[in-house]
């Protein structure tokens, strides 16, 4: 093998692929990345075997080849670079990279054992904004379970229903929801994308509302494509939480309120916790007023806000960590909150419900 | 105690005493900070007894007092608060503190046993700027020993000449010096100044120019008194190493270099190296050429650059980080660098010897 090619351009390729290389592994190979010259490409491939990344640049192939490297020494190597143009080729059981005055070699090993991506068959095309697709991400994966004992919660919901796409996590005590529209009308689509591929993925859009991403589904994998990239992951198996029966319109109490003063006075009430206390902050809502407050064994906080209230009062208790997620993936500059009892979840939700969270409070009698 | 002050000047206060507050202690009082409000000043005061801070801001001053309160939880309520007024008040072995309509309350201690500044006779006033002072620190404060069983290697030796200060550094692989004039003549001094104190002294300095500090010596302590500030810190007891018998002006090689494009090159090499790695890189001088190489297990890197050369062929061996932070810490775009032997330390060092980075090679013919 032996190639030419432009430092940032083979530099942002590799930081691309490296989403697919596993922190810790037992499996020598998977750290390392795949450099494939053809005719007509340079291909730079990781595959951790839930998650697996093909990207190309373009460059001058004087002979062509693939080999394994480690990929965190070749990151890190190629970053540093001096200049430019950046020669790559084999000798020896070497790789050799010359950039400038400065010459690394460093040890290659043959792809027999890299698990290259399957070939997949590009079925029912679906195109999404990688601006949509990323932004759905933000506002929900951060509610997935990081427990693996349930496989499943540590995935999200992707669904497809006609023109509209959504996408759903819940981890035992929130659901979060996201909503989005598509310029076309396909067929039902219901799968288990694994939280990490989608956490990935969010990372490596650019997140350009005119750049599209397409999406294709096998039984077990899903398959992003985009400018040079495809990232293919396994789907997680089994049945998803019939989510929509879980969500209901009914309330006794709708309170308006401004989003980020609420989050500000929140985030307050949890510098008296520690990270492990599980202490309700609770919500006083009267009249026209609502009043945070906590009592902790460091101190005690109360901050009162202005809110419009429709219904009944109520005296609820929540994880203040749960509240402060939901808002802050929310972007509205005011925000309706709708509670029912105080055992019952709360919703927060925008009238056209391009967004749903759904927060179950804390027994605050027990305390 | 009650009174009302400024969010942004009790914070910054708050930041500046917040660097005598000990990360771990088994001495809970020296947690806290004590805030004491008298006539004229509301003063904040830490001590972790080898480091002492106090400082002041201006305030209305409605009840005096004193107390004692826990420094990292006031800091971050402090930081957090939503406008800028802030009324603070005992009520019952409880602090209050309230802004706008966040109410907080956290338990107070008294100052019975916290350890208060003792006073210090101010005599011999010596007057640096603040950028002089904070420059000097940060570039020798690197190569102290972090290794507490030799105490005198964990300071650094602080010394005044006539109008010449000097504050040194080595850790037993290699010596830093700065070298500064002062604007008036002085008494001798020559103490040994804890690095610790060093780098918080370097980190609350705002570093200008036209800022001055005055410094106090007594035969313990070293004093620090700037705008509404003073640092107190202890000595350390004992005899600093004679520096100014190990430097030599004796030479066999001297190279001229660009200090930047050399830095560049030597990072290049430690990509090759483990956190814990012994490997030298290998500095070959010959003719008007030097070129930098490194082998390790993970592979070998060798890079060609352009010098000026005086004297004698050499290849001598050297630790890179200990080169990097030298190199670091110098400003100037082209260096000289002096050589003896091989097993000779080299000499980085301008004409006027304003500064003096002093390397020990490692022994290439052992590895």
């Amino acid at each position: 093998m032996k190639i030419i090619c432009i430092k940032t351009e083979l530099n942002n390729a590799i930081n691309i692929a490296l989403k697919a290389v596993p922190g810790k592994t037992t499996m020598d190979i998977l750290e390392c990345m795949v450099i494939k010259a053809s005719a007509d490409k340079i291909q730079i491939i990781a595959n951790d075997l839930e998650l697996g990344i093909e990207t190309s640049i373009t460059g001058q192939v004087e002979e062509e080849g693939e080999i394994c490297v480690k990929a965190k020494m070749f990151s890190e190597i190629i970053r540093k670079l001096p200049s430019d143009e950046i020669k790559i080729f084999t000798e020896e059981n070497m790789l050799h990279i010359v950039c400038g005055k400065a010459k690394f070699s460093i040890p290659v090993q043959s792809t027999e054992e890299f698990p290259f991506l399957p070939e997949v068959m590009k079925e029912k095309k679906i195109i999404i904004s990688q601006y949509t697709l990323r932004n759905m991400i933000q506002k929900t994966v951060f509610s997935i379970s990081d427990n693996e004992n349930n496989k499943i919660m540590t995935g999200e919901l992707l669904e497809i229903n006609g023109s509209k796409i959504s996408l759903s996590s819940l981890d035992g005590h929130r659901i979060s929801i996201k909503n989005e529209n598509l310029k076309e009308e396909y067929d039902h689509i219901r799968v288990i994308v694994p939280g990490k591929t989608l956490i990935e993925v969010s990372k490596i859009l650019t997140g350009n509302v005119d750049d599209p991403v397409n999406l294709f589904f096998t039984d077990k994998h899903i398959l992003f494509e985009f400018e040079n990239t495809i990232i293919l992951s396994r789907l997680i198996e089994g049945k998803y939480y019939q989510i929509e029966n879980m969500i209901s319109k009914d309330y006794e109490t709708k309170i308006t309120i401004n989003r980020r003063e609420m989050l500000e006075s929140i985030e307050r009430t949890t510098l008296l916790l520690k990270e492990s206390d599980k202490k309700p902050v609770l919500f006083d809502i009267k009249d026209s007023e609502m009043v945070f407050s906590l009592h902790s064994d460091f101190g005690n906080m109360d901050e009162e806000m202005d809110i419009e209230k429709e219904g009944k009062d109520i005296l609820i208790g929540f994880n203040p960590r749960l509240m402060m997620d939901a808002l802050r993936a929310i972007e509205n500059e005011t925000i309706n909150i709708f509670f029912v009892n105080q055992k019952a979840p709360c919703f927060i939700r925008d009238e056209n419900e391009s967004y749903i969270y759904i927060i179950m409070p804390i027994n605050i009698n027990a305390n």
